[in-house]
């Protein structure tokens, strides 16, 4: 006890080392990994929480989300440095968000090629225009984000970590990361406690405690929420009815309860949460809205969102709407509702725009970066970007030809989010081949990563543990609130 | 936000006394009862780690445990008084774990009957003796308890509140109530909002919080584990092994998610924990130890309990134990051996044979109640105190008489812990008729208690939500924890 926290003997850094050496080692892996280990990660995950539903209309059958049982070390100085690009980051995406004629530009041949962009940009028409005097800049902006980063091996140190995509639609999993660090940390203490007889339990204890902090993940979406909130109490006189944030979720949601430990997040903010489909919202309503007092706005008719009659949508919070099959009957009206009206939306339509492949490939253009950026912020995010192009462009002409020749170099990503459906290998000169230019603009053609793989334990269809190679990704959330050109919010935690 | 921190309006009290009327009515529950509601009550639950292991083996499957949707309203008074008198209530029942020797001669006749009560006597017998030095009053001892009450409309509305039990040995589900709460006060904050219009949410958002406290159960009983593992490293010197905390659990064991969340509260007091069960303790050895600087010890030959080489136990944590099917091959052995060893024990063999019912039963006597209890402690406990008498009894005559007559008034209870049997009706003048006078030390004759019902909402086998007639029982979370004479921390919450 005393003694966790007050390692007397060693320093923790090294201490942090020699175990971060065990676990980078296949026969380190498989020693970690006993049967009382892998229980203990499994129940002590699945008691707090981290669990899905395998068939969603059964809410009492949950089932542990699959996990790595050990975690992959990753140099301290990694999460530091992505930490710190964060509000760099996190403006340029702000700046984009609020160029709807530049998104506009920018998409214009993957709107032909892709239907949620075509949609998302007549959502943006009917939103943003003259006679609504609605303008993005103007809104209350608020992201949740998760901007996703990889290690690669062939390039110079100073430049290994690669941006791989920044999410700002439906960010997931933040929940989930925090608790299955605790049970991972739980175990790990444990176990590697044993196997450091050297060390001693109370300074793998103190060692761990510093190498796998608490992440405030959940904490810190529930406060930026919440300032979202604060900004539109402060903009809008009340209309009588309670006001709430909106979880816009699908009937078949496996992933639930990662939104509902959220919900009981903001809960604990004193805000009060819906979850509703996009088809189910499709009876809710506009109704006018009056600045409150002291407050004017640019916007002509400024309209509350209305959800059957019973509340006012603060904040519309999006975690469906990125994938064709979330739009049937009604859901893009609702869409367009929703966007129209002064509810906090995350993501905007402009925001899931400025989400898209296409715009991350157009920001590797010094000149693009530019536009959004400052020198010192551009020079800085730009480390981290890998080559990328557009295959449908002229000026790609020498990398496709590249792909082709040499596929296992590079991956060939879709715009739609979240498909996880990327193509590699023998698949890219086949697409490459037999599409026309204009069909390519579907896609984009990225330089592949070549990450260094980590030893991981896992459990496999059987339910044995076994110990795969396995490559880390570093997904690092973060959130940002503006009211007009009020920064109110720009964090980066685990 | 600030308006569920700060109503403006009305009284808190008056709305929490409004709200509790509508919960205390049928039509008030099936009104509230919408297909939303028990979503959000089963989904929250579930991501709070209110669940259970259907099949114990399959550790990636979790079900949530049975639960009502909505809360039963209990008078706030009967908490505070239930709170107030726990303190006694513990001071209680240690001193009656100190005193040995009238255990033994107190259950000299349940032993007859009652396998456990038997083998924890004798378990008794062979770790307090003259040549082991070892007396109850001089170990640390660390009591996690539960103490269940019901109301009684036919009593005085001063005397109301019964004692139904103290539950001394692997009082559970303090995690879930914790986390279940939290579920149905957000719900609940949600639907009441509505159905209450002239409230609004923000009143409703503020009585709740004040009717519907944070329960802080995990954490009290994580404080209480760290002192009791404190007071054992301050006894005794290391010798060169981990400490840890023993969890004594069965393999098959459903509720390990209520253990595991606990155990991680543990882990955040910087503890290392162990799951075992009884015969998986059979290997575990003793080995001497020698006090800390400066500490003397009565104890002859102090032992330490040295589990699979690796660990030394500074508490075992038994929640299993209490169940003849707890002990196959080599667990009395292990039982004993724990007893014997300077790990403080929750419960001790004496704390366990304290909470057994023929204790509680001879705790009615006013007598024994005052070897144990000052004059205005025992006058506040025994208010409390049900009539309950010992079938085999001379003394238990008149009521034995009275029960075969009017069985409806009485209930028949077994000595076992947690057997959930008791016997009602028909069952009682059946047992009193056929059984010996010797054969009746099993049960104990309590007259029945007549609790008011309470509209509950719950789901039936189909998994449809209906409004039910339940029946509250209040148990109050406590904990204790002596160093020799020294008490060190007395406790009750919630």
């Amino acid at each position: 006890m005393s003694d966790a926290k007050r390692p007397r003997l060693g320093d923790p850094q090294e201490d942090v080392c020699q175990l971060a050496h065990r676990l980078l080692s296949q026969e380190g892996v498989r020693k970690l990994l006993c049967p009382e280990l892998v229980e203990d990660v499994l129940a002590c995950s699945v008691a707090r929480g981290v669990v899905m539903y395998p068939e969603p209309e059964k809410k009492r059958e949950a089932r542990a989300v699959p996990v790595t049982l050990t975690p992959c070390p990753l140099p301290a100085s990694s999460f530091r440095a992505a930490e710190e690009l964060a509000a760099d980051f996190h403006s340029l995406m702000d700046k984009v968000c609020c160029d709807l004629a530049w998104l506009r530009e920018a998409l214009a041949k993957t709107a032909a090629m892709d239907l949620i962009c075509r949609k998302l940009l007549e959502v943006c028409d009917q939103a943003y225009n003259s006679e609504t005097g609605k303008e993005p800049s103007g809104d209350i902006r608020l992201h949740i984000m998760r901007n996703d980063f990889m290690f690669d091996l062939q390039r110079d140190p100073d430049l290994a970590m690669v941006q791989i995509e920044l999410n700002m639609m439906a960010a997931s999993f933040s929940t989930h990361c925090q608790d299955l660090t605790e049970a991972q940390r739980y175990a790990l203490t444990k176990f590697l406690g044993i196997l450091e007889p050297k060390l001693g339990y109370a300074r793998v204890a103190a060692a761990l405690e510093a190498a796998m902090p608490r992440s405030p993940a959940a904490e810190k979406i529930a406060e930026a929420m919440a300032l979202a909130h604060e900004a539109y109490d402060a903009r809008w006189q009340k209309i009588g009815l309670a006001r709430a944030v909106l979880f816009v979720s699908t009937e078949d949601e496996k992933n639930e309860l990662d939104h509902r430990k959220l919900e009981l997040a903001f809960a604990r903010k004193g805000l009060l949460c819906l979850r509703r489909s996009l088809p189910g919202l499709a009876g809710s309503a506009l109704r006018p809205l009056a600045p409150a007092e002291g407050r004017r706005t640019s916007v002509k008719k400024p309209m509350a969102l209305i959800v059957e009659g019973n509340y006012e949508v603060a904040v519309a919070y999006f975690r469906s709407g990125y994938w064709p099959n979330h739009f049937t009957d009604g859901a893009w009206e609702a869409r367009t509702m929703i966007e129209r009206s002064e509810a906090v939306k995350c993501p905007s339509a402009p925001a899931q725009l400025a989400g898209m492949k296409k715009v991350q490939q157009l920001l590797c253009l010094p000149a693009e970066l530019r536009r959004f950026s400052g020198e010192a912020a551009a020079t800085a995010v730009a480390k981290t970007f890998g080559r990328q192009f557009d295959p449908s462009e002229e000026a790609a002409k020498e990398a496709v030809e590249a792909a082709k020749a040499e596929p296992g170099r590079w991956v060939l990503k879709p715009q739609v989010e979240g498909s996880g459906e990327l193509f590699f290998d023998e698949d890219i000169p086949r697409i490459l081949n037999s599409r026309s230019k204009d069909e390519l603009a579907e896609f984009i053609l990225m330089e592949r990563v070549r990450p260094p793989t980590t030893p991981s334990a896992v459990l496999d269809a059987a339910g044995s543990a076994v110990v795969r190679d396995a490559v880390a990704e570093l997904g690092i959330f973060g959130t940002f609130v503006a009211d007009g050109d009020r920064v109110l919010c720009n964090e980066a935690r685990l």
